[in-house]
């Protein structure tokens, strides 16, 4: 296991340290539970939004705390769902009053304990509705998910949200809005690499030296099928296509079009992806309005990369468009 | 060879294509010669700042024009200079009649051929001045070097002269200031794993399974030593050592911390990175007053990290802080 860690038990909170130390004008970070917030959290009269999940996927989502995105992250253990415990003092910790919305992606043991966290901070008067991000088009069922995958959408989500809540929607609203951007938005990821969990210390999978994963999930999950490596065209050919099937896109649509890197992949790979997807989606007369490009939701070194579309119209624009001042994600007016 | 690529010889060129996809409202991209400019160039009355090298180590250069940046980049072909011509070309360009400052880093290859390109814009009349950043200090020659290699400082000098330039201050003003921030910015990199260069398709070099590369080169140039696994606690005391001893940095010293990324090297490292830095130079009283943790100047898909650190006064601290808008590196007022 080649990694610049120290004890692989330290990992997460050895990173929340560096986080802390790095931000520290503008995030928060408690280790004892495990959370982020906002410096300047409970915001009042706005809603609150916090996720969480397992570590390994940064920027998200601790990376997305900030103005016009999250107001807190709760981050796992890698690859393993954060606790109630974490998620019940993050919502309490960021609640002003206008009530909480819990974005949860789809895995079985984030739904669970998102679930009685939520049951908790109800009991003790704080208004919380939860939105489960199940965008991932691959397969029906995997390892850790009943139903899709939540994946790409989640960033997409989070920011779009974000700003709703900065402009005093109420939480009904911005709740609504998330299961807007879960419908309207679908992904679909591929794999040349497997990656090391490190208290595993072993590949979470194999793959052979000329094969490919195509549909994999951000844990490493099996996906559609395992093909021979094949020139960049054809993989984004292979994403592009189920996701333009089940958001029944056609000619005159408009997108956001995000190009995720798996986080072993380099820049220069991903432009390439995205030259590819924009003649694709060109030759359907399906027109990219926004774009974003880079790992934003990653599954520790694993190189590769997914495709997000989401199906834009003014409002989503424009709340996409909102400024956002987080680590990983930032922009003006 | 495991990539995201369609024909390796067409990699630099379908990059760019996507960059220009991406980006089009913000840079115009020119494919034959390979450069890329601002949009809103040239910026009349203000000193323009063009850099250039060879691809592979996105987001630099590229990704680094724009407001309050680079005015131009010109870049070669994977690890490979670009030619006088490209620099010619994009020099032309972005000359808004306040002269053009070639930020150029310590690759022979590089300083032969901006020299010329130099050499001919100004058999056109327009005013040029080079600087050469050299700011690694593993080795003392390299395979592509003589004299110390140009690397991590290469980032934070384009900012800090991008800002200098909007506040229309003159050639010569830019071009000094420029060597200040390489005289004071000193780097050293490592790395876990090696890098394949699509055109050769076989790693660069070769490392066996329990060792790193300490004082590696962002082509994968040999560094210091060959040396067993560590955590990365000692990992960040074999690089920041060296660094600390050449600037002569002591108690009450400020600087600039900047952690990068090769490009194979998840965020979450990057921060167990960071963490063991603040710990280093807390203990001995050198505050970090900014930091700058990511990819930015990479080397393909290699796993590692670098460190760079670059000793701060008021006014390279306002320089840093003013607004930048590229896609690599964006931030507010």
């Amino acid at each position: 296991m080649k990694k610049l860690i120290n004890n692989p038990d330290d990992v997460v909170t050895d990173a929340l340290r560096g986080i802390a130390a790095a931000h520290g004008g503008a995030l928060e970070v408690a280790i004892d539970p495990h959370y982020i917030t906002r410096a300047d959290a409970p915001v009042q009269g706005k809603v609150a939004l916090v996720s969480g999940g397992g570590s390994g996927h940064e920027p998200m989502h601790g990376g997305f705390v900030g103005m016009g995105m999250l107001d807190a992250a709760c981050p796992g253990e890698v690859f393993t769902s954060p606790t109630p415990d974490q998620m019940l003092e993050a919502t309490k910790a960021v609640d002003g009053g206008a009530g909480v919305l819990h974005i949860v992606k789809n895995y079985t043991g984030d739904i669970l304990n998102f679930e009685m966290a939520a049951d908790l901070a109800r009991e003790e008067d704080i208004e919380v509705e939860a939105v489960v991000i199940d965008d991932d088009v691959a397969v029906q069922d995997s390892l850790y998910t009943a139903g899709r995958r939540g994946v790409g959408t989640t960033v997409l989500a989070e920011k779009i949200c974000g700003a709703a809540a900065e402009e005093r929607r109420s939480l009904k609203e911005v709740a609504d809005l998330c299961r807007r951007v879960n419908d309207g938005g679908k992904s679909m990821g591929m794999a040349l690499t497997s990656c090391v969990v490190p208290s595993a210390g072993e590949p979470t999978f194999e793959l052979g030296d000329d094969e490919m994963e195509i549909g994999i999930g951000i844990h490493g999950e099996p996906g559609r099928e395992r093909v021979a490596l094949e020139p960049a065209a054809q993989v984004v050919e292979r994403l592009a296509a189920p996701i333009l099937e089940d958001l029944s896109l056609s000619g005159g649509d408009s997108v956001l079009a995000f190009v995720n890197g798996m986080g072993g992949t380099p820049l220069i790979e991903l432009y390439i992806v995205y030259s590819e997807l924009v003649k694709l989606l060109g030759g359907r007369d399906i027109a990219i309005e926004r774009n974003l490009i880079g790992p934003y939701i990653t599954s520790l070194e694993m190189a590769g990369c997914s495709i997000t579309l989401l199906k834009l119209d003014d409002e989503l624009t424009s709340l996409w468009d909102a400024p956002v001042n987080t680590p990983g994600l930032r922009w003006g007016a």
